[in-house]
């Protein structure tokens, strides 16, 4: 020792043990299953925490066990965050929307010991029960219920669990790179990976991924994650707002336009964060009801394309910003947030939006790097389109239980996205690069044809995909959804792209149907219309 | 490698790489020494980094030395930070108001091998020069000149040196704890010691320091660091600002309240940061100018005890948020920021004047308690005052070249503070431990009786400190400079003290005196006063 300075872990639990130190009255709404709603606070959720921790360790459950979630947002699931996390283990958040397949294979993958469920699940878990060898504990987040004990033999209860331990409890000393959470990507092709995120990477992408460019939120705030807590770590919310003592409003499963609108007009909320069809919905609903939603500053939006129209409709009706942002499970998730430059400030709003339809810049701790096919690097540019590569402090290494590297050679992942970075690093996403349409060696974007289709007034939704072709090896073709009471023809959709895209990105086909494929995280299966429609251009 | 996040170090170095890739034309403003101003930005800063770095390796600098700086705010001053800290090196930043015997002291102690100095400081590095046997190269920041040369044998020049190394080179491969950066404490008492910042304390910091309730600059800001850079890393801005790509403006040796109205008008700042001194000379300036100071949102006051009138001054005037913190050298400095909760936000002006009179809350990684004499943990209740002892990833463990820890048994470090903490977390620095003053039994906080002081309109400066008493120990006694023209009575001053504070709290005597005496960071040197003050109630 001599001129050192002090060495500490960087744990989820020095997080939440600077909540209940400096932030114990903060408080945390959380909606629960049976839509009541309860309070609680930062002191609360730490003195809980510590409580699940040692009932787990009384359980006998192992020191690092992966503990799955199948659960809402809500108060207690927020307790298991820290409760399992900081308590030396593994907290595995399960998506509910996988098919029961899907969730057999992957809580067996994980080897998860205890399974966690809202009410909600308790018919889900009730049917995959058998199909779970490793899972040790049942676990319903709730009071003691006769009815859900009679369906799952040897079920224990949260709050009962909870009574069992101690809030004197101390979280173990853990290594900061071992893991603390984990989420499976969603897996639209092939099985579902696992991506186990370490104490020091759910840390650092709380601290770089909460700068006043990136989520910016202040304890002054009251922040609505929309976006579910078994999605890639809500964002890393739950570990942010311990760090930095916000409200917390959890919405709980009722996540439509109505429901959210009164919650943000009761709560007072500043910031929400979700996917574009959660505001979709916040809008129609807010046009309903009449709110001016006159507590929200902010919306944060990534996890799909975002409507160019939605940023205009936010600013101009309710003077909300909408911060765009891109990330995946393998990225924890925050790779890009848009925020504007000093640069930017002055210009007209229209430029502004424009600007803002990006996804926006890596914050510290994240570099970006486009290539071509072969590996090359190309320039950040702004127009030169390549796959999107990532590297830094929160982006995988490896998947759960493969020993092998996810990595380029060089050591860079590469995300399966075609961008393009200009010279202020503002990335767009241009495609999935097994979805991008190859037309006589050019590429075109499918997201930008179906952006377009969806500003025709008669079009609810659309997907572009790439049908075999001849001549060009692959021409886009879009699939339609049609507005309830619209009947456009062929014709007059095609007709919305002249001017607004090259004469040989226009689509060759437009098909109607009645609905798009969706998998369990809301994405399009375009593996799917492609199966259907893909050759639908080869008999001409 | 299973199931692991990508592992890279916290350096110094990925800050400026960083800046160079995403925030490569965000603008650096420099007043250099000689008045005028020059214009780079971070793709410059980072460039001429690393010629420095290269030009260093050439040199034969060894590869982790220590290389001192005595220097003003400047561009070239910002290029030695990263040029050496992240080139592997230790940039050791020197107060140049030292006396020359305890420069040779610290420049000794640190064992610098290179001296870079501005234009500003020839005459006294010539005169210090022959004591100062460690230095190998010296070095002035600035083009070729024969005038400092003939006064200094062998002089390098700085603009020379760059010439001589590359823009190609690249960082060295450092551990994230290995040092970076190197800063003397003032020395009141004793000589100096030395505190090494490691990269990773540094990052940290940074963006710790930086959250939302922290110092809060995004790119979009304009940041005028009055704050020397030889004080304590100038707070970390200029770390933070190469993170977010702030535009920085260096304010060269000219800090007088007119030079910084002038600059604050011209560059637009958004954020300054400095002592109370600094902003009293402001606020003058403004008054005579009529300036509205307009662009600025925020000023961050830290390193001495803030008069309660200017947070409403500023306000109220400006519209101007003063935001007050806490740290020392010990702490990186960032130990606690003012930013209201949200609880605070509806509360009236007054109410709230009253809250940012603190000195703040910890951010994440930094803890506080407080201890009495014996070691005993005390009550966060806002009344109970007790030593100020601080941990987290930005405080030192030992001071350079001292193998013993500079830590308590439990490993907390002694600010040297009395303090109280809130329930919240907010601070209060109520005396430095050796000059609070115990009178029969009971502690009575010098700054509280200063700032009493100083509210009376006669009376420019105030010291409060104890004198020796036969019945009670000690009593309190102000020493006060009057303000020119006004003739004050020793019982005017004492009476604006009545209601203010308890009856036994009351100074015994207020005496006169043409001037206080300063340390080198502008603080009042106490134990000068006592010595000759200390003994005036002995003879009652």
């Amino acid at each position: 020792m001599n001129g050192t300075m002090m060495y500490d872990a960087l744990t989820t639990g020095s997080l939440i043990e600077h909540a209940a130190r400096y932030h114990a009255g903060g408080a945390v709404v959380s909606v629960e299953t049976d839509g009541s709603v309860s309070h609680t606070d930062w002191a609360g959720i730490a003195a809980n925490a510590h409580r699940l921790a040692s009932a787990l360790d009384r359980l006998g459950v192992a020191a690092d066990a992966r503990c799955g979630t199948i659960a809402w947002n809500n108060r207690r699931h927020l307790e298991i965050y820290f409760g399992v996390g900081s308590g030396g283990r593994v907290v595995h958040t399960i998506n509910p929307r996988l098919t029961p397949e899907q969730i057999a294979f992957i809580v067996g993958d994980a080897a998860d010991e205890v399974l966690f469920f809202d009410q909600t699940f308790v018919p889900l878990v009730a049917a995959v029960k058998g199909h779970l060898p490793t899972v040790k504990h049942f676990v319903l987040m709730g009071p003691k219920s006769d009815e859900a004990a009679a369906k799952i033999p040897g079920l224990l209860f949260f709050d009962d669990l909870l009574q069992s331990g101690s809030a004197d409890h101390r979280w173990p000393e853990v290594d900061e790179r071992a893991p603390a959470a984990l989420c499976y990507t969603s897996g639209t092709t092939g099985n579902p990976k696992g991506v186990q995120y370490s104490h020091r990477s759910l840390v650092l992408h709380s601290l770089s991924g909460n700068q006043p460019d990136g989520l910016a939120i202040a304890a002054r705030d009251t922040v609505l994650p929309v976006v579910p807590m078994f999605h890639v770590n809500a964002w890393g919310v739950p570990y942010i707002a311990a760090a930095v003592g916000c409200k917390l409003v959890l919405p709980g499963p009722g996540l439509d336009g109505a429901s959210l609108a009164r919650l943000i007009d009761a709560e007072k909320v500043t910031l929400a964060l979700g996917v574009p069809t959660i505001w979709m919905g916040l809008l129609a609903a807010l046009a309903k009801s009449g709110s001016k939603a006159e507590s929200l500053k902010r919306t944060v939006v990534g996890g799909a394309a975002l409507p160019p129209s939605m940023i205009r409709e936010f600013r101009e009706k309710y003077g909300t910003d909408l911060i765009h942002a891109w990330g995946m499970t393998e990225t924890t998730p925050l790779g890009t947030l848009n925020n504007l430059l000093q640069k930017h400030v002055g210009l007209p709003a229209e430029e502004q939006n424009r600007i803002r339809q990006s996804q926006g810049r890596p914050p510290y701790g994240v570099s970006l790097r486009l290539v071509d096919d072969t590996g090359a690097e190309l320039p950040s540019d702004g127009s030169a389109q390549g796959n999107l590569q990532v590297r830094g402090h929160w982006i995988v290494e490896s998947y759960f239980g493969k020993d092998k590297s996810a990595l380029t050679t060089d050591g860079w992942f590469d995300t399966g996205d075609v961008a393009t970075i200009d010279p202020d690093g503002f990335m767009v996403i241009r495609d999935r690069s097994k979805d991008i349409i190859k037309s006589g060696g050019e590429w075109i974007s499918t997201v930008e044809l179906e952006n377009i289709a969806v500003g025709h007034p008669a079009i609810a939704n659309a997907a572009a995909i790439a049908a075999r072709h001849k001549k060009w090896d692959e021409r886009p073709i879009v699939i339609a959804v049609v507005r309830e009471g619209a009947a456009p023809t062929e014709a007059e959709v095609l007709a919305i792209y002249e001017g607004k895209v090259a004469k040989w990105q226009i689509p060759d086909r437009v098909i109607f149907v009645e609905a798009l494929p969706l998998g369990a995280t809301g994405k399009v299966l375009k593996a799917k219309l492609r199966e259907e429609f893909g050759d639908i251009l080869w008999q001409d």
